[in-house]
């Protein structure tokens, strides 16, 4: 592939590696509607010889899934795979010089012992990649060649948070953080465990790995710290709940000072300028605003005296926290307008 | 176990075969609380050594699941395990003289052709029950010592139309019936297919086993004809919805001569005039009516000079159509009043 | 307007009124996206005044709802209106030469007998428009200017079922046909009702309107035949059930032959070759396959040589089932390819 | 009525003012069920002249709503009202001599200030009633003639946390609770609102009256503080999302010293020894543990050197967080045993 330049009559050849999980259906999907890029190969092992129309009827998509052996005749990749799966296939893809956005968590962290500690696999040295956050990167991701995409829970949270932490005058300082966040069952991927069955998840709720999610290192470094020794206090509780689709985080600020509504609304606004796809909202922000949307959705909900602060933001876990969030890497990537494919 | 009384003071043992699925799980509730059985053993081979209130600790039962070897202490046993595994348990225990209720399908038949042709099974000669559905078969019932409880799809079919079948007078007369009945996915049991997972189902329909479910032999069987030699014109369309408990029928019902709605409701009435658990209802019934009870709720929605008539049957699939039926043929069977321990 | 031609430069200014209701949401966001018009007013009484983002925030747009005092400004005018209130707007937009598509049943029915009948509404004599259903009058919507858009029920029926009746040969004829189908709650409408609410219908399903509802006389006429006089018995129980989304029927059809699956199934194809949005099945089609598109999916489920048949079909009843199938009329209005704006 | 003593043979008068709604449906269910109450009259303005099987079939109860004209035939009187409607019906209650239980939150609040601020509604002096929460205050109740029911909301909060505050010595100090809850939809009552219709809601989650909600001073007065003059820091974000029953809360607490999990079960062992219906877990609870139970489910859920705490309560909105309650207080007041006709 030539240097990303934004001539319109150019099309990208594109495959996705893991092709066959929610979010690699969902960057099937939008792949496949993308004016600039022509979708090639589907790699999955498990439905290798099925058609994605077989598994995914609503893509009408006669593509037939294959297993990945090493092929890259395309200009970009996306890796959707269980986390650990893409430690040993990015690099041979970007020794070929290809573009690569890899959506699992193999290649967020710069620290080894935090992966290490959170993901309990073994990394390799060096292998960390751009973070795919247009909203806080969005220059180093236009010079990269391998982008890791957030995580949906640390997408929700960093954009929520993200213009507390970098206020140049020190009046606006965190001392800790508290959040919550309910994932739509999806995020859990295409499932066959009992306790991920309709019967046992409608009209239920259910938090899970309090204080040990490996999302947690991933917000910290993004917000300019770490989680084995940080600069502020922060816990985080993961929900799910019986809705297919969407995270809903309500993050407890406590800053040091007091909390004035105005002053920081005004922060956000001026710090999410030029993100297409944040808005700020006057009024309380719910889930089904943004589902099957690239937004987050950002309510500054409750600011007292006391310097406590409540903020909810929501997002479509797949899109926003997966594979709309990729897209929007690589329209940057390519030098396209950062929105081409991602209004619907 | 002697001769059932009606002793007030007699307390009756009983245990479960099976009792870590939905029907099982439903059953310890109802036995724990009634008045009239201690419950004793609960096995089940999967969770063979795991606490009850661990799988459902809603039921807030220490008693620890154990695989079954044969042991036969109890005066009853209730057996809700996958389609035929009942088969080769049932006669050691009949032979020990105990009371038998099961809730497979694998004593329901009497063709072995049709039972084999539907469940795909081999059965043994000879192994047919009572066929436990009290509002047609009481008498029966209360002298039995071996009970066959009925399909839920085929509990909420054959309440709704047996009537029908039954007058003395020619006038009402059958030639064809189209069923169409949802299912709560619990129907399903207790279940690790992707396809029954949340994010599959939410929100979702399905149909399935069109015109081959095995619950249409045994509903013809119970109507007086056989599903080989038909007397009527009979097709059943069972399908899962997004709800976890129910069943809800939609019976169309093509009569010889025309349908007058007042003369079916007084048949109706006139049939099911002794029957406490079921409601003939003036206005349209819902799954949520009948949720969490043991009752059948029957409406005659249309009936036409054409001799066209639809009837709308609501029931719990967990309850009346399976261990809340089952704990109603025993108490029929022990003297008791058949709502002991089933008004909730 | 002038006269619809395909050049690709040309752009059509649009206007919906009752365009706060669901099916008029669902069309803004059609619309909006929809390249080759430009959507210009909102009408919508209820909500005047207020931003389109206020009510439906995932549409991010800023236009502001306002009521409707006749004017005719677009070319192309959506009537998305509770029955009964576009009789009287339509007139003066066919007067001023508009295009005008009506969502309403107001303008569906040749009998007026009929109409008043099941819409208990008084019909103005002469109110007819060519039937919006491009599967079965394709050529008649090219050359119309103004359109009645089928009803979300009757779409998948009448689609379900057509090609029977349409065989020149008459080896194919049909006696019979009972239907039972499943609407999502946005089918009625955005709904304050107590018995639409989450806690009512939540794990719910409900019929109503049995032999009543006023798709009735509609699906008759689309099938060349009507519902005072009809040439085959026909039966129609509505339910909604627990989602929001899609219409899921079940058609049980009883032919005065033998139903040979095969034969039936390539009757179909050949019938549809042309559809782009009807997708004939293999396999058992569900909701979510068809969710958030155009797509009407059809399955012959069950055929047997006593003449039994049943088909399945599911569709979105907001897209195909009203906004969806609205732009598709629109296209073929102007000479664009039908399938324009409609795929994603 | 005479002193409560606990002879078995004594049968007390009931009635319900406010029993229409979804608290007094779920009464009436308790109440008809319960061994030592005879339930007579169910008042209701809105569905008077109606069965309560018209309006809640599930019930089977022929009994008819009708309005509440101050008659006081009852030994005991529910109020399951509108807040704002008990405040005028109760003093004649009392004077009458008759045991009074309120689920309103007209009677919680010892302040007036803080009443008026969070109700919006004036309230008379000395209208405060003995907080019938009874792992707290089982002993006032016992004496108790008038109980003011505790929020369904306050309840899984207040309960999560007492034991911290109650410890003699002084080495667990909260600092700060940060609290999020999510309600089932029931909780709003039985509602004709948009927002809160099944289309709106189905797959959504959504937060409101972020720290301004009435429970906070209800909480804080509980445990021995003010919302005025709190002596912590509070916040809470209450939610509702798609499920009908259960509250799920997650309570972020911070401690002066460090948390040290096992030294916090004991001390939550000990304080909750004595109380049938609060079951402290090891593994993570669910809402669907305790949906139609009255038990509160409890687990700790995380605990840090730093002092930071989560805790994760359950409960089921219309029993422990409501009728439940209720019932367990009128229990107590009668020298039943607490769990009296709450075993299900």
């Amino acid at each position: 592939m030539a240097a990303p330049v934004a001539e319109s009559s150019t099309m990208y050849s594109v495959s996705i590696i893991g092709a066959s999980g929610y979010s690699g259906a969902e960057l099937t999907r939008l792949l496949l509607h993308h004016p600039k890029v022509d979708l090639q190969e589907l790699y999955a092992y498990s439905q290798a010889g099925k058609r994605v129309s077989d598994i995914y009827p609503s893509l009408s998509c006669n593509k037939v899934y294959k297993p990945y052996n090493g092929e890259c005749e395309s200009d970009i990749y996306f890796l959707a795979l269980p986390h650990g799966e893409a430690l040993q296939l990015v690099p041979p893809l970007l020794a070929a010089g290809k573009t690569v956005i890899d959506l699992s968590g193999d290649f967020r962290l710069k620290s080894r012992d935090e992966h290490e500690q959170f993901y309990k696999q073994l990394k390799s040295p060096g292998s960390v990649m751009t973070y795919g956050m247009a909203e806080l990167f969005r220059d180093e991701i236009i010079r990269a060649k391998a982008i890791s995409n957030p995580g949906c829970f640390a997408t929700s949270i960093i954009l929520g948070v993200a213009p507390l932490f970098t206020c140049r005058e020190s009046e606006i300082k965190v001392r800790a953080i508290n959040c919550t966040s309910t994932s739509g069952i999806s995020g859990a991927g295409r499932s066959n465990k009992t306790e991920l069955s309709f019967s046992e998840m409608s009209e239920n709720m259910r938090a899970y790995k309090v204080g040990v999610h490996q999302h947690i290192p991933e917000i910290m470094q993004a917000l300019g710290t770490s989680a084995t020794s940080p600069s502020f206090d922060f816990t985080f509780t993961p929900m799910i709940g019986s809705l297919v689709r969407g995270i809903y985080s309500i993050l407890n600020v406590q800053l040091e000072g007091p909390a004035d509504a105005e002053r920081i609304k005004e922060r956000y606004r001026e710090f999410y300028e030029q993100a297409p796809f944040v808005r700020l909202r006057d009024t309380m922000t719910e889930v089904r605003h943004v589902a099957y949307t690239n937004f987050c959705d950002i309510h500054i909900a409750h600011a007292t005296p006391g310097g406590s602060l409540v903020i909810v933001t929501a997002i479509d876990n797949l899109l926003k926290g997966a594979a709309g969030q990729a897209v929007q890497n690589m329209n940057l990537m390519l030098g396209l307008d950062e929105t081409t494919g991602l209004s619907f």
